[in-house]
């Protein structure tokens, strides 16, 4: 299983309309990936490490798949809808990671 | 629920035992925190965002607690233990963020 992690990184005035991520973008990505997005999970960073450091991540939302061909191949044909609904809820540049898992 | 992500980056040079981590350490960090870790998490990196591009994070382990005092009273105690067993698997200096969990 592998999980692709969507960064959102927290930056000095940084925009992340939570209730629209949860509500419509992560949904209308579940659609379009129909059965090979297994899981979804969405976080919302609320502190750092080191007692008032803010966090590095002002969100990160997770897709599980099977494989990155899986992904790969079910998200091509929706990239460009994808992201032309990231505007709608940040003005973040996210930053993605592939992982595998683990456990 | 709140997740405490501890994320190690995917630095030059660097060095990351995975076997230890799975083997060794992650499972002394549930002891020490017991009931405090609802669940555990460990992700391995293996791509970035763009083809070709390296993983920010080589690995990134996560614990899920019911909220960051339960998390906080469970780990201070145990803090330098599990901090002193991390030259056992990794060079790296972990960066940790704390996020509630939305989905």
């Amino acid at each position: 299983m592998i999980k692709v992690s969507v960064l959102y990184p927290n930056t000095s005035g940084c925009k992340f309309d939570m209730d629209y991520y949860l509500a419509q973008h992560m949904p209308m990505v579940q659609r379009k990936l129909g059965a090979a997005c297994k899981r979804m999970a969405v976080d919302e960073g609320i502190a750092g490490g080191v007692p008032g450091a803010p966090a590095t991540y002002a969100a990160m939302g997770h897709l599980y798949c099977a494989s990155a061909e899986a992904f790969q191949a079910a998200f091509a044909p929706h990239a460009q809808a994808i992201m032309a609904d990231i505007p709608n809820y940040t003005n973040i540049q996210p930053a993605i990671q592939i992982s595998e898992v683990k456990m």
